[in-house]
């Protein structure tokens, strides 16, 4: 089973899976996405887990990416160290099997910071090497935890994480604001309105509390809430990230339904926004390590 | 029933319920405390959980405040506007029978802000005329729900709030950090670190996620984490609180665990703090309520 023979790939998080049959010309030619995320894999399931992806895929080398290699994953693939590279990944690759790499997230260490990431990495290279960012870029990739990298010499030199979308499912699921945040998310102009409110403030733990005063007080509607609370999180998630860096252009990577929202945030504060699509820099750096493997 | 004979003063919030037993002088001969909280009284059940205090504490006039004036609870008060003294609670007071008179929560709309309180106006007015605090003073008063109150000519001028408590909460109870903050929290070095970090930093969403990832990468010890991230909350809310006011002593009223973290935060970032009791602001205030509704 060799990989240049096609192979599938798997980004595989902490609550969702999406795997990819890749042929050897680096085409997609099926693909399925499901739940079974490290946290749904019972202990010693991820044997079973595994073969289940052949079963659909068909009996291929396996590549897997994501929190697959944390400390709760199959198999722990130890953090690269900034800067990073694909070679470096690809160095750092963890074989849990003859025909199975787990592909190591990177760390940060420095300014009195420490960081990580898992999963994207691998669309950060990949959009380097296929040319959708230059070799020096600020790269925004919206998530659960949302990452601001710098690419520098087309490495991953630096990059700080914001929790702002796991903030906003707290605060969505169990806090006082439940109730408010109910309603869609739009990039409308109460969500511009709170993203220079919140850059302009740097309030936001008081900012937060006030979205249900405004509304108990007859200053704001209801139906703004989810919008204006989304525009104060992401807004001071954007003053946070646009500080690494003076480059006048943002590359804003993932989802399209939240790299829209970032963008617009971006905007609001002065920079020019580049949206990219996740998976298809996920396709790209998964192929670039893939023929490194054999290569 | 005159209330000059003596009466029960219930504060009554969300999760908890501290009835008083107050003599006519205005001393408390009885109490109890039970986590009877507005939220556990079920559809119709106001009354009964109002004679259930009586038949403990005595068949006496009852003067409620805090969340029981609420929309969730039993009679709403509306919300005084600030600036407000003791006497317009007294205006405000809701009458919910001839014997049981509710306190109304005090609100705040200006610069752009909105903001509500319900209980802590009692402890606030209550410590100014009982001398405890001055008329002109920076007021920090910490709970799920931070309030920073200023005090001008011995009334509440204006009040912004900081869902800090709230914050902490749900990273501890729901957060990728739960599991490193089960610990407790002391005002130990490693919290004092943190606040004079968060000032500096002004990046708190980014600082929170930075918790995980400097114990996984062996750059902080996971018993510290959960002083270390209550010092970075506290950090943020003391930066926005002591930009209310330059007065170089700030009182901080609350439970004794709470007030001395605040009062341990403000000294880092250059303030003498003065930590107040806040069940004996709450009787003071209580008392001058108590005192003008038969005067």
């Amino acid at each position: 089973m060799g990989w240049t023979d096609g192979y599938i790939a798997v980004d595989w998080g902490t609550t969702n899976r999406r795997a990819y049959l890749i042929d050897g010309a680096g085409h997609c030619i099926d693909e399925f996405e499901d739940g079974m995320g490290i946290l749904s894999v019972p202990d010693g399931g991820f044997p079973n887990a595994v073969s289940e992806i052949r079963q659909r895929l068909g009996d291929r080398p396996l590549l897997l990416a994501g929190m697959i290699g944390s400390n709760r994953g199959w198999h722990e693939a130890p953090y690269v160290p900034c800067p990073a590279d694909i070679d470096d990944l690809v160095k750092g690759l963890v074989r849990a099997g003859d025909h199975e790499a787990i592909v190591p997230g990177v760390s940060f260490i420095g300014d009195g910071r420490a960081d990580v990431m898992r999963g994207e990495e691998v669309q950060l290279l990949g959009a380097a090497a296929a040319g959708l960012l230059e070799p020096e870029a600020l790269v925004c990739h919206p998530g659960t935890h949302n990452k601001w990298a710098l690419l520098r010499q087309g490495r991953i030199h630096d990059f700080r994480t914001v929790m702002t979308g796991e903030l906003f499912s707290l605060l969505k699921g169990h806090s006082i604001l439940a109730d408010l945040l109910q309603g869609e998310v739009e990039p409308n102009d109460t969500f511009k309105e709170a993203v220079r409110h919140s850059i302009a403030q740097q309030a936001l733990p008081a900012d937060l509390f006030a979205v249900r005063a405004r509304v108990l007080l007859g200053q704001a509607r209801k139906e703004d809430a989810a919008s204006w609370t989304s525009g104060l999180l992401i807004g001071c998630d954007v003053h946070i990230g646009l500080a690494r860096s003076s480059d006048p252009q943002v590359h804003v990577m993932g989802r399209p339904e939240l790299t829209r929202l970032y963008a617009t945030a971006i905007k609001e504060a002065g920079r020019e926004a580049i949206e990219l699509d996740g998976e298809q820099c996920f396709l790209a750096g998964i192929h670039e390590i893939a023929r490194r493997i054999d290569g």
